[in-house]
């Protein structure tokens, strides 16, 4: 089968079981429809993705590796949701559609927000009962760290306070690597749990903080250099709110060249991990990306 | 020993648990500074006092108990930020002291209330690591629904599209289960799972709801006639909002028999439950208050 072809459908299945799990819950209209629009607005589920990858490679139960994914899937979306807010980017658009505060007002973005990143965990602690497997609460601890005062949020913070700030590139990759790394980390991490593959933890962490890292500088790159109707959103935020990017402190040239260093070591321990070569595949579509 | 001292010293003990918790998990400051800004705020801590209380009277391990009630305090704390946001009630003081976003800024302020959210279940993910007790999962499913979007911000949502709205009798009752009943509920069923007694979850369901109810009673009273110096926060605003309220719907007089109605069955529950005597004292203390 085609690359484009096997990610389309596993776009597809986290689609779906994102779906199931909201439209099962019995969320009550006001909070429910605000939750549904910012999950339905899309985006390339490359964390569900990563998580399902990993564990088909490694032999886990896909089943219970899509449901971890989707709840990581909760939290980016929450994150970006609170992301977009007036005292956060200020941002009207997201994936091309009008952002959450925009459509719901901002006091139902806020909750929306908040009810997302809640649901991620009521998914969590579903599989736990499900599942009385101490390996499964280590995938869950290593989530619940990426995405909190430990990580992502972390991560968001230090960005608010960098802006107008000339960081240094260690201070940059820091930040980035709690703001962004630590959930694409999780994702793949939490597979190797799944799968019952403690052994293979340190292995996929490496593989996942140098695609992290390459991810990162391309989108560097890509909001310098970028097209604003490929991406949906408003490129060039980062010069205008002054903010340290690779592009700003390294030049371009050294971005790419370091984005590439990364991706092939993340396409060369892909290759390791998947003998089916997917998940290379799936890397070097994330890092050789236009949008 | 007299109540207000045994109050004192499970307040004591939640604050000092709750500092250990903050302060042993290495966050970065630039996020860990405004939550401890607004978990040092303090308040009576009454939702951790129950969870301990109710697993004392149960045989349960205090430990144990006291990290639960911790985190629920972390949730409750985050909600009280995010509520006091300007695109929420727009509140400048809470409990005599600036609130989060005046001090921090709404941006910091919004991450703050996300960490803490999050930090709750870092806490609760570790008791279920140290744990591998299938009722403990079922402590934690109890607190995560009750947070969400089928609990407390599902309430939250209800209550900002019902300002200017004449809310009916049941609508009001309804909108409080979820906003604050659902996570005093949690915090008293989380008890009898984490003393293993699944037999006592209904009669501790049964004693919690009463008391969610009279406890939202005597606040709407307490809105309605209080003295703002005693609260630490502006009164009236119920008024000023043009918000449904028990007062406005019931009227004053009806309102107080109810709240003692609900009072009573709580109270005489939880004499059963607890024959040391004080949950009861404890039921009486947060339902006879005038603050």
């Amino acid at each position: 089968m085609l690359f484009n072809q096997q990610l389309k459908e596993r776009q597809q299945m986290v689609n779906v079981r994102l779906s199931e799990l909201l439209d099962s819950a019995n969320i009550p209209n006001v909070i429910y429809e605000p939750m549904k629009y910012s999950v339905d607005a899309g985006g390339k589920r490359i964390r569900p993705i990563l998580t399902l990858s990993i564990t088909e490679a490694l032999g886990g139960d896909l089943k219970d590796a899509l449901d971890f994914g989707c709840a990581i899937e909760f939290i980016h979306t929450y994150s970006l949701i609170h992301d977009d807010l007036p005292a956060m980017d200020n941002d009207d658009f997201r994936r091309g559609k009008l952002t959450n505060h925009k459509v719901y007002g901002e006091a139902i973005a806020i909750l929306a927000g908040d009810a997302l990143l809640n649901f991620a965990f009521e998914v969590l602690s579903q599989k736990l009962e499900e599942n009385n497997n101490p390996l499964y609460v280590k995938a869950v601890k290593e989530i619940v760290k990426a995405s909190g005062s430990r990580g992502m949020v972390a991560g968001q913070a230090i960005d608010i306070k960098s802006e107008n700030k000339q960081l240094k590139l260690e201070e940059l990759y820091n930040m980035h690597r709690l703001k962004t790394g630590a959930i694409i980390e999780a994702a793949c991490v939490a597979a190797a749990y799944i799968s019952n593959r403690e052994e293979s933890v340190e292995i996929i962490r490496d593989f996942s903080r140098h695609l992290g890292i390459a991810f990162q500088i391309v989108d560097d790159i890509l909001d310098f250099i970028g097209d604003e109707k490929k991406l949906g959103k408003t490129v060039g935020k980062d010069k205008e709110a002054n903010k340290a990017t690779y592009v700003t402190i390294l030049g371009i040239d050294e971005a790419k060249k370091r984005a590439q260093e990364h991706s092939k070591i993340s396409i060369k321990i892909a290759n390791d991990i998947d003998k089916s070569g997917f998940l290379s595949k799936l890397t070097e579509y994330l890092l050789f990306r236009d949008n």
